[in-house]
């Protein structure tokens, strides 16, 4: 299917480009929300689609495997007090899964990662956190699909 | 596996149930949330488990499989500008998933719904939204699985 012209995730990545394979990619998030949940991954269908539901049932289903192979390296390289999984695509419907590690000790936690701030970042965690990632990164990298 | 004693899904439905299977319930959501997001489903998984990646891969499956079909459903009998699905769990780690319909009309549109309000519910349109709840309901409960 042909990118959208005014879609972002058809005209770019959408963040670090961890892994890509035909149907879908996996980017780790930049940006302001990158920096108060360092462990933000998405997995970025290729086809510019709204829905999970759009996909035929076994593109549904091989992207909800990549999903769980994410979540099962971010649950093992990083020890999260919870794993958040969403799928919203409101501003930019062009399906992507959010995998994002939560801490007990994060900016909103335990609310949603997209409610008000509740305490300030902890900047001695979440730099101890970073550096996690890059094997996380790698290990994300090494997954077969 | 037994209930947790203290967990609120374990105790009860959770909201209006909808669907039972012996491994997942339906329910729609109640309270606030329900009064703002009328079509506010939550697929519920039977045992006390917190994350998604803890089932074996063919009760995940079974699970997305259910999801798949409430939001189909949803999207049949409400027509949506776009639904939400999230397994977050941070509140009550008790693995549930939720399908949301939601319209550029309601109260968070296009942020999450768990942001702050941006606009003031639309009574009108709640009111013939939740009039169309009755056939999505019956849709959902006719569903098998």
């Amino acid at each position: 299917m042909a990118g959208v012209a005014d879609c972002p995730l058809c005209r770019e990545d959408g963040g670090l480009l961890i892994a890509r394979q035909a149907k879908f990619r996996i980017i780790r998030v930049q940006g302001q929300d990158g920096v108060d949940f360092p462990a933000f991954y998405r997995v970025v269908w290729s086809d510019h689609v709204a829905e999970w539901t759009d996909l035929v049932p076994a593109d549904r289903s091989a992207l909800m495997q990549a999903v769980a192979k994410v979540e099962t390296e971010v649950r093992r390289c990083l020890q999260p007090t919870k794993v958040n999984l969403a799928s919203l695509g409101n501003v930019v419907p062009h399906l992507h899964w959010h995998v994002v590690a939560r801490y007990d000790w994060d900016s909103r936690y335990p609310a949603p990662l997209w409610a008000p701030v509740t305490r300030a970042n902890d900047d001695a965690r979440l730099a101890a956190l970073r550096e996690q990632l890059v094997a996380c990164d790698a290990a994300i990298a090494a997954l077969s699909f």
